[in-house]
């Protein structure tokens, strides 16, 4: 089970060795490990990081170790030996053995705990993950990654008491993270940013398809606004725009350009926020409304939109609002949207930049 | 303790009440309540959820809520009695109350645990969260939303038992939400992306700003590549485009435009990546090289960087240079920067467009 070296990206401080982003295919059988894809350049060994052996359980001589620590992990080993009903009866086997977890290690020091074979019992995780990091620490080791499936959350106190810190979550696991070495934690940030994304979609009648939210404060009461939302995960930017419109309104639409975008802090979750004012081309006329979240949509003359005292009086709304009629009058160049293929990764992404010197581009004088 | 009106966003599937991103500011007050921000719009009321009293103990009669689960409520409190050692020695006043976590209402049917008064005891945090669940049911309200701050790792275990499940957790803390309605979860979704960018640094003598990486591929090496990184939090693009260049290079520059950005999924940690390659200016010509991450920086001819097999071997790479030297031509238009400051949140932010009919746009025909 390994991946591919050329597969490798690095993150923490931020390199990239995929020169236009971190994104690289991963094979589905390490598709557990998430964390694989970037952090710092994890990559995959084919074998663990102790031991040859892909047993689950793999032990480590106090002798072998030296005396470094030996009084540590012989009480270690005591408490192992507790936990695990073992005594007297079996001094050999067990007396001068310390049970280690099972981890992956990655391409910058680092290990990976092997999230499907963590033990069930806290007290027994307790006493094997002390164990571990205090073999880690000796090893040299830097950042250990551990991801508890939410199956085994009666592990993550354990994790907390041992000095893991939360990293990030997802509705499956908690990943925690500890960083051995002094200094600054060089491990890789979490996710940063929501992104949204708003449709000006206008007609040939020169009529913009504008909504009103139930969910409104007095300030915009009455307003009549552009569609917005929020990206789902792995959609596309382009694909978002018109699945938001046609959600909000029923109209369905093609993506144009993004026209501009707005980069704003401390949002969501404290996260930033990156929104995409995307032009669209109307395909069809008849509005249904979401009655979940509209309160009405309905096609607004374009000047009658503009003269709202809620975009005439707020910069941001007027500026936005002018580009949107540049580009109407092929005085602006947006980004389109163009499916390229790196040999990087060998996946397909999204490159988004001006068509100049043609025609739907509207720009072709750039 | 409130947040005003004006500030509200809604989320979920995703309608901006602010036109142009979910940002807003949040006071100071309530700060620790980061997913305030936007969950559905979730708005900090003056008051509590369940009673006027600001205690953080409040009762709930089981007469008062009627004969509906009065049975469940009861062994509730029977169960709360003895956990909190109380006996018949006070039957007045534990006999027939019920504790309910301490909780905000949102807007959209919703409730915030207040994180930071929770019990400090599982066991009586078990037995609350479940009469507070019953009690939240019974009131018909939506989502839950719990975060629990690290020092209360051991209520983990706790919740998810309960039935709540991971949304999203930072350094200091994971939530865990709870979505009480027959039907899809409506609650608003974690960060879905990292954001990285590239730099395109190119002096008056027509030499590119490129360095090879330390942790490099077979697939790259040799390969003079665009210093590239992550931003960090809360940080601008052209900012963090400003950083890299000089983290790894030691060239001071500054940032003139967004020449485009690719859209790649399922990068790291299954997130998906935006990526912005940015045109800067240098500032200065001494490279100093960061020896933790970067082998090898030079100034390397245009030409000379565009010959290299990988860039012409590979689409996007070729397209995006050949964009970076479309612009230099002055025959594309990049995106910059502009501060702008929307009334619907007040706050400063960045808005991405292109200049146009100015000479510094370099677009003046557009």
């Amino acid at each position: 089970m390994s991946v591919s070296v050329s597969e490798t990206v690095q993150m923490g401080r931020g390199l990239y060795l995929n020169q236009f982003s971190s994104s690289r295919h991963i094979p589905a059988a390490v598709k557990f490990f998430p964390h694989l894809c970037s952090c710092r350049g994890f990559r995959l060994k084919a074998c663990y990081s102790s031991e040859p052996s892909s047993s689950s359980n793999r032990y480590l001589s106090v002798n072998a170790i030296g005396s470094v620590g030996g009084d540590k992990l012989a009480a270690d080993t005591r408490l192992f030996q507790i936990i695990n009903g073992t005594n007297g009866s079996r001094p050999n086997l067990y007396s001068t053995e310390i049970r280690v977890l099972d981890a992956f290690d990655d391409e910058y020091g680092g290990v990976i705990v092997d999230p499907e074979r963590l033990p069930e019992n806290p007290n027994a995780f307790a006493c094997i993950l002390h164990s571990s990091l205090s073999r880690w620490k000796m090893e040299g080791k830097k950042g250990i990654w551990l991801k508890l499936p939410v199956e085994k959350a009666e592990l993550v106190p354990v994790a907390v008491k041992e000095g893991f810190q939360y990293h990030h979550a997802e509705r499956g696991y908690v990943m925690l993270t500890y960083w051995i070495p002094e200094g600054p934690c060089m491990l890789p940030a979490n996710a940063s940013h929501q992104v949204g994304v708003g449709g000006f979609v206008i007609n040939d009648n020169n009529e913009v398809l504008v909504v009103q939210e139930k969910f409104c404060s007095p300030t915009c009461e009455g307003f009549w606004k552009l569609p917005t939302g929020f990206i789902l995960e792995s959609e596309e930017i382009f694909t978002g725009a018109v699945r938001e419109v046609k959600e909000e309104t029923g109209i369905d639409s093609e993506f144009v350009e993004v026209i501009a975008f707005r980069h704003a802090h401390n949002v969501t979750f404290e996260k930033s926020d990156l929104f995409f004012i995307c032009m669209l081309r109307p395909l069809s006329t008849e509005i249904i409304v979401d009655d979940l979240e509209i309160q009405a949509a309905k096609w607004m003359l374009l000047d009658e939109f503009v003269e709202q005292p809620l975009i005439q009086e707020d910069s941001m709304f007027k500026k936005v609002i002018s580009i949107c009629i540049a580009r109407l009058g092929k005085r602006y160049c947006g980004l389109s949207s163009h499916q390229v293929v790196s040999k990087f990764d060998g996946r397909l992404s999204s490159l988004y930049y001006n068509v100049v010197d043609t025609q739907d581009s509207n720009c072709s004088t750039c």
